[in-house]
């Protein structure tokens, strides 16, 4: 069973889950909100700087748990794949910049390739640009994608794929982002996540629901209790494979984005406390 | 490699890929196509005499695949259940009166009952329908869906899972429909179709395509070669594992059932030579 959550202190919520915000104005109300951390979009970086924007974020209290997101290397033009490369050393920059010890990687996927091909590229493309990691000293996450994101989003579908990735590398600087709306449906999942605690490759997990019907295929997340996935359970097997980081809100909803975020931030806190 | 298709001798259609017609003209189309199987969805026998419905196929010199479909068995309420069960006899019953061998499973999921527990409840069910399947030699083909249906339509998402459970009724009445839009991302596809083959559970196989981007999670599927599905590599690792059945083309699409249906069937008698 999951341990009792009863403060914010674990909690942090992504840029994007109250994305009509902007980034200033987020950190002002989740502090206000007691919430622990955050995890940035890099979307709302754009014209701002971004060392000042770290302190800006540490002296509203809240740590900086992720940057999102790197990643994208499959595919057919040889060019694009080298521009992913820079693009991932400059989110690395960014995160340096941030004061962040984290990048996610949405590995990427290209429908004109196949699936075996996409892994491959997926690799290399990680073997790039980990000594820049290293030497940045920002982690590199790997976050499986649902199946459904299989043809454009990410060839990296399950937490078994993406533990022998990551225990491929081998590395102290690359591990997985669990998020439970990708891999709830997976009968492997307490076993995967176990093994991914086991060697420290359990670098982050997200929380948001699966509503049904699910209208929208990317925007139509659900807030936690609002849908099927039994997050706490899932949350229980991650703490049972050692995991005690921030349980990470990342919500994507044209419905609760067309909401008053205050009053969504509000159902946030409630969700967490009651149905995580 | 997949062997060459030449002729549409062993393409099957669904009746659902040319919804708008009703069961007769799609039997007169597909006949005047050359094509060889029809594969029927309950609802178009709605209101007809299925013996003579049976008849009017094979006369047309159709073979008759599979009857769509049976399963739905997870419920929060066991009134539901029970039904469940009856109206699984009853398609049952209604493959017998057609002639045809063979009834597919759409094993069922309920967002209320974890997952674990719908297979429990979708093992339950086979086992109670099971002997009236056998004493009308009519076989059951449990479907793996897509995780992303994994919430209201089948707890059974890989497979893996439909192979173990096919391998626990050990029934030569039980076995298994390989749809390759459920299944193309699965990494573990290729051996899980040899294991599968390998024990005579290869019972039907399914074709049609992922569109990228998919507008529909349910009604968006596309015609072989319009998506990132190698089919016919899927299509190779099947008959290495021995199967030499129908290929049968279920394709779900608002935009298609909008077409003449005529000038539908061209495109899938040309998708069926060229990208199968």
């Amino acid at each position: 069973m999951a341990s009792q959550i009863k403060d914010f202190s674990k909690l942090c919520i992504h840029t994007i889950t109250t994305k009509p915000w902007e980034i200033e104005q987020s950190a002002e109300e989740f502090a206000k909100a007691g919430v622990g951390g955050i995890s940035v979009w890099r979307d709302t970086l754009i014209g701002r700087d971004i060392t000042k924007t770290g302190e800006m974020l540490r002296s509203n209290g809240l740590e900086i748990i992720s940057l999102v997101r790197g990643g994208f290397f499959p595919s057919i033009d040889s060019k694009k794949k080298k521009a992913s490369f820079e693009d991932n050393r400059l989110a690395i920059d960014e995160a340096e910049a941030l004061g962040c010890p984290m990048v996610v990687l949405v590995c990427g996927a290209e429908p004109k390739i196949s699936l075996e091909k996409s892994r491959d590229q997926i690799k290399s493309g990680i073997e790039a640009i980990l000594p820049y990691a290293e030497s940045a000293n920002v982690k590199l996450a790997i976050e499986p994608l649902h199946p459904m994101y299989a043809d454009t989003r990410s060839a990296v579908n399950t937490l078994e794929q993406a533990n022998d990735m990551a225990e491929y590398f081998n590395s102290d600087y690359v591990g997985i982002a669990v998020d439970v709306y990708h891999l709830w449906w997976d009968p492997h999942l307490e076993k995967e996540i176990y093994r991914c605690g086991q060697l420290d490759n359990l670098f982050a997990f997200h929380i948001c629901d699966w509503i049904s019907p699910t209208m929208d295929m990317l925007n139509d997340r659900g807030l936690m209790g609002d849908g099927c996935i039994d997050i706490k359970q899932i949350r229980g097997w991650a703490e049972k494979a050692g995991f005690d980081g921030f349980n990470e809100v990342e919500i994507f909803s044209n419905k609760h984005w067309a909401e008053d975020q205050h009053e969504f931030l509000d159902k946030i806190k409630f969700a967490y406390l009651n149905h995580s």
